[in-house]
């Protein structure tokens, strides 16, 4: 059966921005869905963003993906807090949550978080190197160690993240800095994972080695099949699990 | 210098229902602030209850509590926004937490954990025999293995947490059931315990072995010092750091 | 390509204890392998035993390895050291490891978790009943919740183990004691699972839910594909890593 | 009751050679253990090397020990291993261990951790910024962020240990790596915290940052004064903790 994903993405500054249209010139949300389609086999891969109705996310579209990519950036406030609720609801029923770059700081994930998500950072013209802490976790199968980004924004330390319950990529910067740019965490019944890169301005999503890290990430949080009902507390009288 | 405990209580039952009564006649909060008082050299312990003005949590009470122990269980949707946000932003700036029992489903620890915070229950007779699955955990030194209660409410998995980044006890009931009962999360600069003992109609909190894990759980939350503002992320350019 | 796995079994009690022989005619070793040929696509099982020359582990057996299971019990001290570093060796270069119940004392797992890895035990009438506390993982897919088992030994706390990297499955039983045992490990580039059930003289391995599991962490266990050489130290000149 | 120190040092380059023994005239283990008696109060800080009997830890110093400081580089193979036996063995008893710099290869921390511990490393003149990545962390406080040593051997990715239990640091290098060089783990009743700073041909313990890391590691890895017996299983009759 396929693996259904939903890219978001928040798309505005792939329309305002002429630099950024330059690069993702159908916007950044298609690139990645592109690097999907092509790189996980027996994906159905659509998009949804911020202009449409209920943000293209409305209760079928999420009942109906098994992992949702998050890109967000200079609207977050934008998300309607039903939106996020849902999105919320979701991932604890066991749909993946992949959150990229500057979707540290939307609702969606700092609602999943519970803490700030705020860091450090620098549009400068740093290099980034990612290195692998886990080699023996899926999401690093087949990328390089380290993965080089030639110029990229830095994001560096403290990251108000709850410590991840597995650390896959840390990252330093020219200028010094260290991140922790690949985090997994588990929700509920579902998986989530933070990926520091790709900020607009630069081609971080055209690049294959990060491309394998997407598609690595969509199938390790691949839905949940858990038939457990978590969404309230459950009275249950003595012996109700006996036959 | 003194550490600050605010015991923070509902205080529906204790004042409605005779039986409570009965068994906290100065409320559960008061119980629980004696049993600090005893345990924690230097503590200075007081209490703040739900019918207070702004729950007896306003700006100043936060900022004067180190470690704020929270229970609550009928009357979560009266607890106002604006004092959970306080109050969540006071933990992610370093003040402790501890959430007993049926706060697991209050405001606060939901929006501390990101997650619905379900469990199975079952108010019966059920004995609950509570194990140390950490020894070197502060929060268990003195505490008996297995540390029973003759007659106590079950609280049972799948409990909706993220994984505790630590986790100190966990339960079993005469019904079968399992429960991790004694829970710690890190979050932003702060420390998160959670522990499932006691129902309002049992007298747990008079319990002196239970008494033992709130204080050393209290000198275990004790807030954290570090300078670092967390609350916005922060522009950094080169060298920032460097003199 | 084929997921080779070996299932190791200490072949005593099987051989020698007519009850055992009864339960199991063709030895554990044998039923685990049919239950693992049944349930994992793409797999290619085999057995070895102590009484085999090197174990049947010698150095080309376990290069052609991907997943080793072991069970053994009442002969830990018979395993040759030098074979315990080659498997050791292996799992830190990317072989998963199932380790089953009395497994828990075996010199692999010792040496892999550096503790005593000792419990309590109870070889009486015990009802296990095993829940599921992380519904998200691979390994508790389609597994009941909670799993009873009717008669088993009783494993209980404190198990001194690390804390695993992934906690899945806990244990109650009859006595009241409780039990982590499903528990994760990551080791270099290998995975670990410990998995608690099944004492020889109940029919464990024959139970198509226990099976279940064990073909679950075979799939998760599957092997690391990382180039990394983790042997020995590297030594690493500035700017080793650019072309 | 004093906080019983034992700084064990492997003591070779430190009489050796020259450049070392102008840094570090009394030994390092002897710079390290002032550091200790400055800045943790009411602790009785001894010193042991490898030329002495027993490295200078028979039954009785480590019985008396109740966290052990271990500086070890060239002569890793030297410790004999009951020596070994005996330290993993007080460890999982509940006395502390934290393990220095090239400490990493030494004998007793493979064995705690069960891994080859490697790493990358080059002798350069890189500078290295330590970086706190968790800030409630009792062995971070009163830490700089960064913390900068000017001049440092390199250690990086990937280091070959346990997933951390606590992950306290990560560093970055002049040359790009990165490495998680404050680490806690928890064995048996013990605790263990390794802290990569300082190879011996920089004066890296004169440094107060440096101390004050070392200091707060004491104070946290101090001995658990859990009565549990976990050296050997236990066989627990039904009812066996009733009265």
């Amino acid at each position: 059966m396929a693996l259904r994903v939903t890219v978001w993405g928040e798309n505005v500054h792939d329309r305002h921005d002429p630099n950024v249209k330059a690069i993702y010139p159908d916007g950044m949300h298609e690139t990645i869905a592109r690097a999907i389609r092509a790189g996980v086999p027996q994906s159905a891969v659509g998009t949804a963003t911020l202009e449409q109705p209920e943000h293209g996310l409305d209760d079928a579209r999420l009942a109906a993906t098994d992992v949702l990519i998050w890109w967000g950036h200079t609207a977050h406030h934008k998300v309607a807090d039903a939106v996020v609720d849902r999105i919320q609801a979701r991932v604890l029923d066991g749909m993946g949550l992949i959150v990229l770059h500057s979707g540290h700081e939307s609702k969606i994930f700092r609602r999943m978080m519970g803490t700030h998500c705020s860091l450090r950072w620098r549009e400068a013209q740093d290099r980034e190197l990612i290195w692998t802490v886990a080699p023996q976790h899926p999401i690093a199968a087949g990328v390089p160690h380290p993965l080089a980004l030639e110029r990229h924004e830095m994001y560096g330390e403290f990251f108000d993240i709850p410590p991840p319950d597995e650390l896959v990529f840390v990252s330093s910067f020219s200028g010094g800095e260290v991140f922790r740019s690949g985090c997994c965490f588990k929700r509920g019944k579902g998986r989530i994972f933070y990926f520091s890169p790709g900020h607009e301005s630069f081609p971080i999503y055209h690049d294959a080695r990060i491309a394998r890290v997407l598609c690595n990430a969509v199938s390790w949080a691949g839905p949940s099949t858990s038939p457990m009902d978590t969404r309230k507390s459950i009275h249950s009288p003595t012996n109700w699990f006996a036959r």
